[in-house]
């Protein structure tokens, strides 16, 4: 035998250890369920687009650090030139793709869900990703779409939200049209929008004195009075339905372009309400800068409010057109996005998430060769039940047995001896509660399925364990 | 604005409409769910894998053809030789490694389920995928693993094919005991068994008296009573539990290593029976020839009764050591695979597999503009019922919308006008029974939750629909 190679994984992945693999699993369920339920449909692509569809605009490439794909032959033949195939770097460009691919097969306005991995060839760092799931959702129209549907995903996001159960959390919008008709009111033209933008968004990092002199100084040449108003715009933010709408009432009158994103804006608030979305999961946020040159009405960033350190936990927003490389059609949509191995890792690291309990509800425990078959008939009406059971297949002690459940977040013990057979019952040791409990065979299964359902109503116990 | 390029997938990639997505990722959720039944924990993986780690033999690499990856930059500075990373081409290789890696914080027998894509560089040719899934199970043993897992590899089958609903399937088993203790009995030593196994698997191919030529000629030289007993003994099926007990006597007193296999059999066949497995689902077939320089026991292949053409659907068996290329312990292990891709392919292909009805259960109709804020709030609480839900969220006429939910596979249509809203009603068209009726709002959602599990008992109403 040769000397072992070193397992190891390349830098950059993550990769769980069984029950955190449950709890990511359980919030991708969550996260697809709570999809399904506003009624996206599901959309899986080739991790290996065509180089030449993927990669539509040149100069793109090196900045997200694109993954070729050469397969051996590929290689040996060591053709010049880009690889013909590339991982994809996002779900956006292969929704574009796929919409384009298929579009006399799909229905408009096309509500899609995606949940796959994407690559991007990052500097190896701590909580950056080479590989990593993105959840997306997707409407999108042909040749219009109503801006009512920029309403819906804050109602999908709050959901999904609330169900992951992560702490406090708030969906912020900013309006592009809004954010352009403002300054078009102050006499900043289109071509220097982005570049009085981008400065705005240094406020945090510059400080406002610093920020000020660059929007006064050469290249710019914006007056005091522009300036304040510039200030002031990006420092609203609203607490509450009613202060979102007094916070927009307090802009002034603006330019028709201002005054549609104010109209837009208003709708999205008034259907928030009508959907019964919490007015403490949305607010305005008018410094929102994410995306400016490829969103072109109202944008979302979510935060925790208990963790702004981990910055926009879902971001996204409403563009015009997805698909002008791939087809003629118009196609305008309005979208966002879960990074969830990005969201996963910083909840682990916040202690926001848990080590899971194990997906086995049930260990059927072994201590008598003989009962072989009585465990392994106990184990198979327990699934019929739907429970998800373990049988110890080798007679063991029982105190390993047990030790071995606890260890791995088994919740019930099933113990039969042949005292149990032949009085018909089943001794249950609950780990949980750590309670032993005598149940007829017969009533097994929904006993324990009446234990579960309880204890989902109960806080959950908390087992912390280190992932790598 | 440039010519659009045209949109469209690699070869050899498998790419659904959503309605056959759903159709796909119901028999995915199906195999997880009746894993997880079984105790088997999730798995994933990296698709990436370091070269040095994945492709720990030499020369295989063409065989498997391999993907390799590389980044932009990686790319650029054109290094010779084998890139760094390459595409997992099986979840075997990735278990072993993962396995090896983790190996102290696992508790073994350790029980893994994992599902993703793998990747190949088959040559492009109807019903070969480059890029498919896999869903695989493993219990993998430290130093030992007790024969009995074998059995319940097969129980986790027969409950996966059950539950798929796509006929009548048999899991078929041989034994590489068994079978290397009967070529021992013959005469026939270790270095031909496998040259021996060879000719037979191409009984169907080239016919007995080809076969029985060979055998007999220069390189074998065996006599005609061994020829007989080979091929009688390849020649052996059986049919239900009895017939199999009695098959395996019939083989007659044989070496130590036959015994052992027999014994092994024996015990799996009394292990299906205790667990409840129907004996139509599994039987010896002593030709299965799959993986027999891989596997060291039992072996399985699984077909489907009415449609032998297809082959095995699911195949696996007994291995003496998972991961010597990356650890000095011993781990023994026992595993079988779906490929889900192939599978789905072959069974739309032979209209065993409809296009899904939508995840979608109500589309909430929207006739009047000044209604939006009922349909959302109707919409969501039929949601917090657990439906799923669409709204139309601009008005149209009725007719429209009906036809859009029968096309989109949508069974119901709940309408509420002025009228209805008075009356505290809605309206619900039923398109799968074409019927119509009307609910009080507050009973709407428990409503449409009774008829959705009345249907559930209903044969399907199949709505076939080309692919791509």
């Amino acid at each position: 035998m040769s000397t072992p190679i070193k397992p190891r994984t390349p830098p950059g992945v993550m990769e769980l250890l069984p029950r955190d693999q449950i709890a990511f699993q359980r919030m991708l369920d969550t996260i697809r369920g709570t999809f399904e339920q506003f009624g996206f449909l599901p959309v899986e692509t080739p991790v290996m687009e065509l180089s030449e569809v993927l990669l539509t605009k040149s100069g793109g490439e090196t900045e997200r650090q694109v993954y070729f794909v050469q397969s051996t032959g590929a290689l040996e033949k060591a053709e010049a030139g880009r690889p013909e195939l590339a991982l994809r770097f996002d779900l956006t460009v292969p929704l574009a793709r796929y919409v384009a691919e298929h579009e006399h097969d799909l229905a408009f306005p096309f509500r899609r869900y995606q949940m796959q991995r994407v690559y991007r060839g990052e500097r190896a760092q701590r909580g950056r990703f080479r590989e990593f799931y993105q959840c997306d959702i997707d409407v999108i129209g042909k040749d219009t779409l109503s801006p009512r549907f920029d309403a819906e995903i804050p109602a999908v996001i709050a959901a999904v939200f609330e169900r992951l159960a992560i702490g406090d959390f708030t969906i912020q919008f900013n309006h592009r049209k809004l954010l352009r008709g403002y300054f078009e009111g102050l006499g900043i033209d289109g071509d220097h929008q982005l570049a009085v933008l981008r400065e705005l968004d240094k406020l945090d990092k510059r400080g406002e004195a610093a920020v000020r002199a660059t929007l006064a100084g050469e290249g710019f040449g914006l007056g005091d009075s522009a300036i304040d108003a510039l200030m002031a715009f990006s420092q609203v933010r609203s607490r509450g339905h009613a202060d979102a709408l007094a916070k927009l009432d307090a802009l002034g009158a603006g330019t028709p372009l201002f005054e549609e994103g104010r109209a837009e804006l208003r709708a999205v608030l008034a259907q928030l309400q009508a959907l019964g979305v919490p007015e403490s999961r949305y607010a305005l946020n008018l410094s929102i800068a994410r995306g400016l040159d490829y969103y072109t009405g109202i944008v979302y960033e979510t935060t925790l409010d208990a963790h702004p350190q981990i910055g926009s936990i879902c971001s996204g927003g409403r563009y015009d057109n997805l698909a002008s490389h791939y087809t003629k059609s118009k196609l305008p949509g309005v979208g966002i996005s879960i990074g969830l191995t990005r969201l996963f890792f910083q909840l682990q690291d916040a202690g926001l998430v848990s080590t899971a309990d194990s997906s086995v509800d049930v260990l059927v425990a072994l201590m008598d060769d003989a009962l072989l078959p009585d465990a392994l008939a106990v184990s198979q009406r327990l699934r019929a039940a739907g429970l998800n059971v373990e049988t110890q297949l080798e007679p063991r002690k029982l105190a390993k047995q047990l030790q071995y459940a606890d260890r791995a977040g088994i919740r019930f013990v099933a113990i039969r001896g042949e005292d149990e057979v032949a009085r018909g019952v089943v001794a249950v040791k609950d780990l949980r509660r750590g309670e032993q409990f005598e149940v007829a065979e017969a009533d097994l299964a929904s006993a324990l399925q009446v234990e579960r359902e309880q204890l989902r109503a109960l806080p959950a116990h908390v087992v912390q364990e280190t992932t790598r």
